[in-house]
């Protein structure tokens, strides 16, 4: 028997962007558990039985897809984007801590993805060119203080931001909390890249001034890049514009590097 | 006339890690420009002229991209990993800055690609399950007081760090450094993750404690994931082990969460 669990990224939503090594998996899968919308990214010939659940349940999806395996099947979890970044593959290895007699037969694996942040930059050139951090504003599994903590540090340090989770119905003023604390350390103008649906039908992506964006316009679906003291834009009437320069300070490379 | 330049990411190494986006760009290019190895992992039947340069020649690689583009050429710029992340699309996008009129009608765009840290994460679990930092040793294009900070502050507001080009022949101590500077913050039982060629022949995947890693045992080709104070090592026979869970402190889930 096979008693597997291997939780899989898509990608950020388009096909062509999806690892192989995922597509292969998920063709030979027994059972495919996953957040209802991202079940049906997957293409309708995957013969494995579809297990849909909702958003917010994670632990009970995980459960599930472990119960599966542990009775015999060969599992996959679907996420999007990678799912080793704020995804399912963190939830699977949760469940095993907390029950670990439960599962004990079973082998986990994880195959990454493309995650949204990577997708969103590369619309707009390379705004993660240099040093950054990936931050979720979600505090439904942890405390606004570590996150304002967290966005302090980033921001004093100079490290470019990627927030994920940035706004929802049940907390809608802590994307405009998060951008005030930015805000404290960087420029006014400082580029902001926002990006909704990146790789999806529907997508839009725009580059604001840190104190132009508006968080009203920022759903559960949109990625915000927040830009180093160094991030540039520059002047060009199509493609790649926004990038992060591999040296601080001015954006410009020194005179060695370009020998 | 096409003038275009693409930055693509092949992925850490392994082919089906590669974006099928990817694969059909390269296979229309009419020049292929990259440090001379990772040409090295396009398949033989592709047929755009290859251009291989050094490793260190970044300015003058992505010069040469351009100016092939600016000659009417369709011409992919082959990074491995993630091309937005600490590789060529920066370089190109620095290029343009410095000499904005001479390439004028090029159209830039940029491919993502899984990075080498995701792949490693993915490797062991999900040590980058929740917020993190993504940091380069080098000093190469940024002084070391600035990396000191940046580690300092990741350090202190409990991030996971993720290290790229952590140690070369040049630069043996900055390792040490960096993990003196880290260790100043997090617990010497912190779980380290190390790995060297990800996805590669020749694959070598290590989990040590923070005060146990042996810095001379990493080289340029290594990435290294330092946990935050949760990031948990399960006891399991095989596969994935190591996690940073959703909620930070004692590692467990609150229970509203697993409702």
């Amino acid at each position: 028997m096979t008693r597997r669990v291997t939780v899989v990224g898509l990608g950020p939503g388009r096909a062509d962007w999806c690892a192989p090594a995922v597509l292969e998996r998920l063709s030979t899968a027994s059972d495919l558990v996953g957040y209802g919308p991202y079940l049906d990214l997957v293409r309708a010939s995957v013969p494995g039985r579809r297990h849909r659940s909702g958003n917010r349940v994670e632990g009970d999806r995980a459960g599930l897809a472990l119960d599966l395996a542990e009775a015999g099947g060969d599992v996959v979890v679907v996420s999007s984007g990678d799912p080793g970044v704020f995804g399912m593959a963190s939830a699977v290895l949760e469940q095993l801590d907390l029950r670990p007699e439960r599962w004990q037969g079973v082998e986990v694996e994880v195959l990454p993805g493309i995650s949204a942040a990577q997708a969103l930059a590369s619309r707009v050139g390379a705004p993660l060119g240099h040093d950054f951090c990936v931050i979720s504003l979600s505090d439904v599994l942890k405390p606004w203080a570590t996150i304002e903590r967290r966005l302090e540090a980033a921001a004093a340090a100079d490290f470019v931001i990627a927030l994920y989770n940035p706004r929802s119905r049940h907390r809608p003023h802590q994307l405009a909390d998060a951008l005030a604390v930015i805000g404290r350390h960087r420029s006014p103008t400082t580029p902001v890249v926002v990006g909704r649906q990146v790789g999806r039908p529907g997508e839009e992506v725009a580059v604001v001034e840190l104190a132009r964006l508006d968080p009203t316009v920022v759903d559960m679906s949109t990625v915000v890049v927040v830009g180093s003291s160094s991030t540039r834009v520059l002047d060009r009437p199509v493609g790649a514009s926004v990038y992060t320069p591999r040296s601080p300070g001015d954006g410009r490379v020194p005179e060695r590097a370009r020998a």
